[in-house]
């Protein structure tokens, strides 16, 4: 994933900082820190910038000086690790440290986080009553989705800090729900301070870049950001809502035409099973090489059973023949990664499962299977829709993983296509 | 995911700091940090603790504040990213800075980039001469992958500072093949240093914790990190190789019984792969609510066709019964989130497909279709080997995605039960 910032406007006052502390030795030891891109892209919608993220072990001393740090640097600390139970969980007494707070058990909290263990029929484990302790002077966060309490307080130079648990699944969605509000409502410029994600498909980033330049340019009160990853383009758009946001919006969508799938959002999946909602088809699919990814990703849209029946992972000869009906002649004469073979596969998928529409993809993930004539990362795809049924070849470059991703997000983009085609 | 230093050894001396400084505007706006990570797992090869992280923004004093800081701290620096030629390219200047040194032009390392451009027929960018600036006592460092070449130097109190180009691509071999063998050679105890991961199934965090505590103590030479994910908990080692590690190795072994299934980086359904292959047994998949993130879970591993025949997504519960046999009447009398429907479907799988084994999964993975009797997370799973059938039932926590990946994870984690256990 690639990105550029295109546009950094001249404030009249410079925006106010935000910076994060992520707190955890796994992430000194080779776990892959993600709360720092959600938190940066998240920020921006109450006009924060994030000007610093720190990653500090689970260390006193180390989460001590890192927390104070930040406070005297920004108006805002977002703290996230070490609120579990255990020995090593030290995010609320190096906190406290930090400031010269005392720390304090609160038996009310106790109770909270026991009926959340009774609710899932979870032992309690031992140490617990650790993460009922508050720094003084600071409000308990609710947890919905874990058992670590968060915490809201007020650092002596008047920086808000926050502690949130470590867990992405935790901490993502608290942010979102209980922090981001609060900082909208104290710092958005105006109180109304917008961000607007655009997701496009079937361009690539400097294409993208191309067409958006000119309409940019016309938004200096906008910052924007461009991220691409594995043919999906995003641009990033923060500034202030309506009418400009809405005039930004009319400009994106007709400079990038049908390459534009989604302004608030919505996945690519998501995005597709809208398209397919539209028309009233329901879809069905014939995996070989993406061995059920395709399918995942379908089913990763909220929904989805409205517009997918389902399908086939038919990952054997005998299972193409047996539940798609890819006769053995076929298979034979011209191999299963063949053009021949994947339009068989979506002929079938269509007719046995009973779907309007298919998809079908088989080919060469690697790393082994490949030869001279048909390299990994050999992949033929077919799409059938009512009254038509367009077929490609790709070889995509990368490991296996990556041949999977980009031969999932390319038949997206082909049914996609068909889909918001005018049909003849 | 959770993660505890079991364990840090006192050492005669502590071992040396390393520190990460990350620059880049893109990575405080939504990109995400893959050096840190990258960094972690390397440094312990030379013996050396990744003490702390800072990313900074492209800004010359953000820049040269987090240099200048972490070599106060620190033997060993590691600064990625600012060395392109555009005008936000400013580590080189920013470092330069922190330590009160000149920036001097270098012909012949402006020659060496010529040539590079000249080899690809690449244009050269504008503003190129910019990194043919070396900083005064700096020696350059090749980068075959791209036209920034790093730089290596001594700060004023001894820390040993690296600049590296931030592309990942070039970052992570010119890292690897410049200057860990230099770190290892200057750090490593007794110049033979290794790190392991050793992965579990089926005991919670705190049990593996119990277990493990009376072998890791038996090992001070050894550091550990407990990390867990979902109902997969992984052991990191970093101590000196052989004869130590192969003991290590055999204790961890029994001390963790058949919930130890990865010493090497073998992924859980490669893993639940091997014990297939050792049986003989080929698989099939019948997939409701995880719908085909299970199938593609098991052939995310290379070479899973030797064991993974193929299976169905059946989302509708018409596709479970004509993929799969469920009767109608089952589906009438129990709905398709029942035990019933998951043996029926396994069942199905195992007789249509001709598979010696099969996994069925059925349930609510929300954020709709959840009642009173059948909550969100609520999945039955069945798991059918030959002589015997086991079926299983969760309420697992979390959101749509987390419920799928327990659901995945469980399913793998059952049937690997059952093709290791000694059939009747």
């Amino acid at each position: 994933m690639i990105a550029k910032c295109l546009y950094h406007p001249v404030m009249a006052t410079e925006p106010p900082r935000a910076e994060s502390v992520c707190v955890g030795s796994e992430l000194l030891s080779g776990r892959v820190d993600t709360h720092t891109a959600h938190l940066a892209r998240r920020l921006k919608e109450a006009s924060l910038t994030l000007a610093r993220s720190t990653t500090v072990p689970d260390d006193l001393a180390a989460i001590r000086d890192a927390v104070s740090a930040a406070a005297a640097r920004s108006a805002v600390v977002i703290v996230s690790g070490g609120l579990g139970p255990t020995f090593d969980d030290l995010t609320r007494e190096a906190t406290a440290a930090a400031f010269g707070r005392a720390l304090a058990y609160k038996p009310a909290l106790y109770s909270r986080i026991l009926r959340r263990y009774a609710r899932y029929q979870l032992k309690v484990p031992a140490n617990n009553k650790r993460q009922a302790f508050l720094i003084e002077g600071a409000r308990a966060l609710d947890n919905p989705h874990g058992s670590a309490p968060g915490q809201r307080l007020r650092a002596p130079g008047g920086a808000l800090v926050y502690l949130l648990p470590g867990p992405p699944a935790e901490m993502h969605p608290m942010f979102d729900r209980r922090v981001l509000p609060e900082l909208a409502r104290r710092f958005a410029r105006d109180g109304k301070a917008a961000a607007r994600v655009f997701r496009f498909y079937g361009l690539a980033e400097a294409a993208c870049d191309q067409r958006l330049a000119p309409v940019l340019k016309d938004f200096p009160e906008f910052s924007f950001t461009i991220l691409a990853d594995l043919g999906l383009v995003e641009l990033h758009a923060c500034g202030p809502s309506s009418p400009a946001l809405a005039r930004l919006e009319r400009r994106v969508a007709s400079a990038m035409g049908a390459a534009y799938y989604s302004r608030d959002g919505e996945t690519f999946p998501a995005a597709v099973g809208t398209a397919l909602k539209r028309r009233g088809w329901r879809l069905a699919t014939a995996e070989s090489c993406t061995g059920g990814t395709l399918a995942g990703a379908l089913t990763s849209a909220p929904g989805s059973s409205e517009w997918f029946l389902g399908g086939a992972v038919a990952y054997s000869n005998a299972l193409k023949t047996l539940l798609l009906g890819v006769p053995e002649g076929l298979l034979a004469a011209h191999g299963a990664v063949s053009a021949e073979c994947a339009r068989a596969m979506a002929a079938g998928a269509r007719e046995r499962f009973g779907s309007d529409a298919s998809i079908a993809v088989t080919g060469i993930a690697g790393p082994g299977g490949g030869t001279k004539a048909k390299p990994v990362g050999l992949v033929h795809i077919a799409v059938s829709v009512p009254g038509r049924t367009e077929s490609a070849q790709r070889v995509f470059p990368g490991d296996r993983e990556q041949v999977r991703r980009r031969s999932v997000a390319f038949s997206l983009g082909l049914l996609r296509e068909l889909a918001s085609a005018s049909l003849p």
